[in-house]
């Protein structure tokens, strides 16, 4: 739970921790492995995210920035939008751009866990750029003030982003000596899957084509029924283990019935090496978010080797989990007991933790504030359980309360259904040139388009795969099914490459 | 010119007269014949656009109107757009609707104008709807105070157009018994036109086509020559009668050489029958710009028919005009006499006016003071005259001055790249169902799309026709080259119309 803010009630907050502070947490979870990641690419490849070449810092210097405001007149101002580019690969005879669709965090953080990217560069003969989403990062278009009102926040929507994205390139294309027929490919993860896929829809002059990489486009509405993506987490543990979903089932009885008392409060304090120790009802229900958003996340991340996130997993670390939850028959204190070993799995898999701070956030890659305000605003996903169909508490969707909270925090109501008038929800077949990936552990893929909508609209479902596992490095353990899935998207790639260059 | 406003240097203020109040003029004109194809509608059609049915005014009375901002989240209003709807011929089982994207004006002058959707409708079982343009009309998002200043105006785009257009198509299909799955199809001349065609590419989840009539959706940038417009006006008079071009050619000069002296100005005033009498240089240009208005007007508006604009016209009535400019190479005094028969047939065609009001504006309908804005925003449209290959004093397409004489006003900076970036430029061919109809005489042809780009986004050149002619009702002096155009654009409706049937 979100401090105090009842989270399937009210926001999707899932893959975070709580983070008192601005009542928020977080929707995504990107790339577990982020370190391992990193350090791997900083020794193969010449660039690093961190430091790009002289071109880049030149074009940098004299870049005008982007208007605060593209759809309107009155606000004239411009800001600093932060990229990277990495163009040792690139054919400067109009070679190919993969650009990727920043989301909603720092943009080195995008670049050092979109590995896909950087292996494929040299097979294509492309430049990456990797685009910075305005405020997140150092792309703040008021600096410090940007998240200090309404008014300041009132030009972060994903509109404003792709607009973002438009001006970019074609400053770009204008200013890159070799680039100016370039064809551009938008790539993205997540909710930057969403918008590679949105900017494709929207400004199909400007990319050829886009990788949407576990993009839940329909997560909106009634487009897809609330409580799949639970059910996908649950089914995640039911097939990793014996007696697994249904001791996590049964786990959240087992803590009301415990923090009925104080005694049973400080039992849980302990069972579960709290930093902060219970102290009443309200606190015990954060404990339970902070259980349900581990489960959420360890699905997100199962990945198929070992990887780094806040603390480093195991390969398939959900497999490692269910070793200490096989029955689920036991009394509570037992019951509660191997749940907090399977947790310790989670954040304690180096050993090293002393105790566990549940207000502690999921990574400062990732920008909370922002986030919050964007699924306060357009990015309105309803969430549901039912504690049938999936193992957690049930709690309905509540539009009206988390238009309430909206309204509290940020003095804003949020509007479901303009993201479906803007992008069109399920009625997508006019559009072209979008590759839609999902992994079939992916929660997300709950909301994402898996199955083919036209023969430019292809959906490529990666059975053995967690979080856009494709857009990660290549991995001696990957399975073929991402071997295969990332087959095919350098394959559609190339005929986009090749058609805009016959086209020109 | 518009009141101390060199025109063609800021502002291409073209089918109007002066409007002192405002320094402003427009660029638009429509359908000469208004009120006799109203009349006509009348007589023809069970509803007319002044008074739509039960259905249309409960529709109304229970929408609760478009956002005021659909692109931010910190003004939450709302207000009330007009529209008007016309259903006796409609399929109520998902018939189709004829949407016409509302331009720059009071919306019932458009659906009075528009005789081509009326004389469909019964074909196509189509239902009728005219949405008005925001901050025209009655749609004034801020009542009275909607023009008062740059914050007022700042949601006058055609982004924030072509969204209340989806959000009220959406509406429609949830209270219109009957059109849940009615397929739409969006339809527009001129500005409308330019909208119907973005409409189609930015929301085709929303519309199945476009027929964008008389579309100058290239007149930006650097997309077309400057100067075509004028030529294209220029080719019009020339090849209507013997010395009529060159007459008007000669006639500037003869005005500057008779407007040096006060006696000079008094035969012109006297000349011209002019209500205020010309005093100083300054009134000599706003003659000058005021006969420049006409001839570009009487480009527009020849059409083949008697025909009533602010004063009623002959049929072709450019070639009446050219019947009193057949020696260009009279003397000043009677080459102007003769420039002033020729005017007298386009102000005086029922010989009731005893005096010229340059400072008369054109339609009361049009919406003068939106227009300029938005022509100091989004639509910068660069325009050039050279005096050789068009009959008017040489003037080049001055940016700057535009932008400073913008900025006085209003307090906004044209951005003359936006429209480029948001809706493509020429590279528009992964769009589709778009048709593009212009008129040969039509000077806005110089800025449309007049070739086929590819098997759906095609092209329709109708060259007897004048600005959207095909838009108009059917008449028997219709042209062939109209009647075809028109048979093609209903072919292609049902084309997609048929296609859409199939795909629900």
């Amino acid at each position: 739970m979100c401090s105090g803010l009842n989270h399937t009630l009210s926001l999707p907050c899932f893959s975070c921790v709580p983070i008192p502070s601005v009542s928020c947490c977080f929707i995504w979870l990107f790339s577990a492995g982020v370190c391992g990641e990193h350090r791997r690419q900083r020794q193969t490849v010449p660039f690093s995210c961190q430091r790009s070449g002289r071109a880049a810092a030149y074009l940098r210097s004299v870049d005008p920035g982007r208007r605060i405001d593209h759809f309107g007149f009155d606000e004239n101002l411009t800001f600093q939008q932060r990229y990277l580019i990495a163009d040792q690969h690139w054919k400067k005879d109009n070679g190919p751009i993969l650009f990727y669709t920043g989301n909603e965090g720092d943009i080195t953080w995008f670049c050092n866990n979109t590995g896909f990217m950087w292996d494929v560069a040299e097979e294509l003969s492309a430049m990456l750029v990797f685009a910075e989403h305005r405020y997140y990062g150092e792309s703040l278009p008021f600096g410090n003030e940007s998240f200090s009102d309404s008014k300041h926040l009132n030009y972060l929507t994903s509109e404003q982003a792709l607009a973002d994205f438009a001006v970019l390139i074609e400053y770009l294309k204008e200013n890159v000596v070799g680039a100016r027929f370039s064809p551009v490919i938008a790539v993205g993860g997540s909710y930057g899957g969403m918008l590679a896929a949105w900017f494709r829809m929207k400004y199909p002059h400007v990319v050829v084509g886009a990788l949407a990489a576990s993009a839940p486009i329909w997560q909106f509405g009634d487009l897809v029924p609330c409580g799949t993506y639970f059910s996908i987490v649950t089914n995640d543990f039911k097939k990793s283990g014996k007696g697994c979903s249904e001791s996590i089932r049964n786990s959240w009885n087992a803590i009301n019935r415990l923090s009925l008392t104080d005694a049973g409060l400080q039992w849980l304090s302990s069972a579960f090496h709290l930093c902060s120790p219970l102290k009443n009802l309200q606190d015990a229900a954060t404990l339970k978010s902070w259980l349900s958003e581990t489960w959420i996340n360890l699905a997100m991340v199962d990945y198929p080797y070992k990887a780094d996130f806040l603390q480093p997993l195991p390969a398939w670390p959900i497999q490692v989990v269910c070793k200490f939850l096989t029955d689920p028959s036991l009394p509570d204190k037992p019951l509660l007991q191997n749940v907090f070993q399977a947790v310790n799995v989670y954040y304690n898999y180096s050993g090293e933790a002393s105790c566990f701070d549940m207000s502690q956030t999921a990574t400062k890659n990732l920008g909370q504030m922002g986030w919050y305000y964007q699924a306060c605003t357009e990015m309105v996903m309803p969430m549901c359980t039912d504690g049938v169909n999936d193992m957690f508490e049930p709690q309905k969707w509540d539009f009206d309360a988390l238009s309430e909270e909206c309204f509290r925090l940020w003095g804003v109501r949020p509007r479901p259904s303009w993201i479906l008038s803007m992008y069109g929800g399920k009625n997508i077949s006019s559009h072209s040139n979008i590759i839609f990936s999902n992994g079939g552990l992916d929660p997300w893929s709950a909301g994402g388009v898996t199955q083919n909508i036209t023969d430019s609209l292809v959906a490529i479902v990666i059975p053995d795969g967690a979080h856009h596992l494709d857009l990660r490095s290549r991995n001696p353990c990957d399975p073929k099914s991402v071997q295969q899935a990332r087959a095919l998207e350098i394959h559609y790639m190339k005929q986009w490459i090749e058609k805009a260059r016959h086209n020109h």
